[in-house]
């Protein structure tokens, strides 16, 4: 327990890695896990070296009263121009590595997932939410906006609802945000776990190579016109029909037999 | 009472503003609201003109029995294919512009909405119906096809809800385009203006220069491939931070005080 | 009765046309209308032949305890890369040719439709399931993965309902599929027919000619920019506007009586 990945004494995280899952943990619950280029860094740091690992899945949770609430205010407001396009730029590429990553990500929302918080939600590949959760652009609020969080949520719930959230600032409940699509289940708090674990049980199944490219290809042909999503996609499922897990899966079907995975 | 938005004598519209609110009033009721060319141009001059004013937020409303029935087939039969597409063009016009306008605009449905009339509610960032409220594009019926009202319906709904409003042309109730996420709330009608008092009150709080430039960004970097939205989102949230608006905003978290907006 | 479209002696699907709809009907019951490149061959064959008939609607069916399996894995498993890759492109043509006939495609889900089965559904302009149909894309649990049936159902609903299929590879149930708008409609069975009648009935009205020509620029429009979509829309619907049918759709309208189509 308790191994780390990425760095070699994580402050802000906490990661460790049970059979084939790793959970990364965002360990500041004193400041409501917020998210300082630090602990940005140590998040793409522990993802970058679990994508090198042969884990299959990653759990991305939260220690402490809430999930996380956001950028920290007071490492921003020290920051000159190019301070925060570095530091946007760094969290930009924490959610890009979360998509790119081999592994499926699951968001197990306990509480309050705000601003880059949300981000991050919007950002896994799933999420499961217990029913205490809640869900904030609250940038609109204020005096800045929540501009690149709202860039996954605007790709996961429908327009209306992104204005809403992103105008507003309020918080929208877990059984809403199960509604529009920004997460995939909500539960009650004490089956959280469970509902986090049977998920992403089915959903790292079969070859673990296969599943990788399948997730990688999926990021890379949303939001396009279909006929380019197709190009991409044709491409990808052909080349991938000649790699030994696709031979072994369409084998073992047509042969009744249970199949091996080598990758 | 009363004061005219961008035309000496509006002959369509009323526009009067009540503090920090414009509402904006289709006044043809004997002909269901239709967008006749003048009627469109007087829309798009008192968006225009509010646009230019301290104003935080607009409501879009209809009077008589209907929202709007959309274009006047009176008006369009009459034109040649350079006259139509001038008038696309104008309505087209009409429909960015609400999304560029600095102020949230908020749709009022307190009926039907079809065709043009439906694509203005498609077009504004948020939208509160009564419950006798309806929706459709209705020239998949007949002769013509409501080719550019589709599009914003097509970015708020998904695509086989579209593909039934567009083809059958039929009618959509209220709870439906609530549940589909072509609105944000139903209410019974006798609640419709608290309703929209109350949504737009809690979108148009904070720095309403951050709220104006959050709200143009959003539309930027919707309906594109996630690393070009970035790559929008990121430029923009970084100079924002520079501004009083921010600076104010994260100061006054930091120091525990409500802020004061100068912008 | 069971005259063939597209292919003198059809052997995967039969093609009946009744008044203005054709029904074409995967037929392979005892292969779960798997999906071989013969069969997608005949698919395309009869979408084509219709195409060029006056028929103004397709129903998609499947003969059988499933609606379609899928590609065929005894049919993929010998093929190299540049056969699978011809495979894929024919699949993508079928697929392509739905959304481009002038008919409106409905599909008629009675049971499972997977990975290219799914596929389809998501294709068609409208889908309409019984209660006992089911939706999967199963490629994620094995070997391979379902790249190319990821393609329009990532355009049919949301982002994580999206990961949640192809990475989970699991059956959506068909209430489900209706909430997260992979289908219009669900009946029992029983009712089945009748409801596809009933909607293709409601989105067949009007003139053929411009019901085609509507659909065909929703595809068009799409996935693109809103701006794009409308430089898209403005130009076909003012061309539009000067046909003899829309100018039959706007006089009838003015002048109060019935409208006649003549395309």
């Amino acid at each position: 327990m308790g191994c780390a990945y990425g760095s070699d004494m994580p402050e802000h995280i906490t990661a460790e890695r049970t059979g084939d899952v790793v959970r990364i943990t965002m360990n500041r619950p004193e400041r409501r896990n917020a998210l300082s280029t630090a602990h940005l860094a140590e998040l793409l740091s522990a993802f970058r070296a679990v994508a090198a690992t042969d884990a299959r899945g990653v759990v991305l949770a939260g220690e402490g009263p809430v999930f996380s609430a956001g950028h920290d205010f007071a490492d921003v407001a020290a920051r000159d121009l190019e301070g925060v396009r570095e530091m946007l730029t760094l969290c930009t590429e924490l959610m890009r590595t979360i998509q790119s990553v081999p592994q499926v990500v699951v968001a197990r929302v306990h509480g309050l997932a705000t601003a880059a918080g949300c981000q991050l939600v919007a950002s896994c590949d799933l999420a499961v939410a217990a029913e205490e959760a809640g869900f904030a652009l609250p940038g609109g609020k204020g005096g800045w906006f929540c501009h690149t969080p709202a860039v996954p949520v605007a790709r996961s719930v429908g327009r209306k609802r992104l204005m809403e959230m992103a105008l507003t600032g309020d918080v929208v409940d877990a059984r809403t945000a199960e509604r529009w699509g920004l997460v995939n289940r909500v539960v009650p708090l004490a089956e959280l776990d469970e509902a986090v674990d049977e998920l992403l049980a089915r959903a790292t199944r079969g070859s673990r190579a296969s599943k990788a490219l399948g997730k990688q290809t999926l990021y890379a042909q949303l939001d396009r016109p279909e006929a380019d999503a197709y190009s991409i996609a044709v491409e990808v499922m052909a080349a991938a029909s000649q790699t030994a897990a696709a031979e072994e899966g369409m084998s073992s079907f047509l042969e009744k037999r249970p199949p091996t995975w080598t990758d």
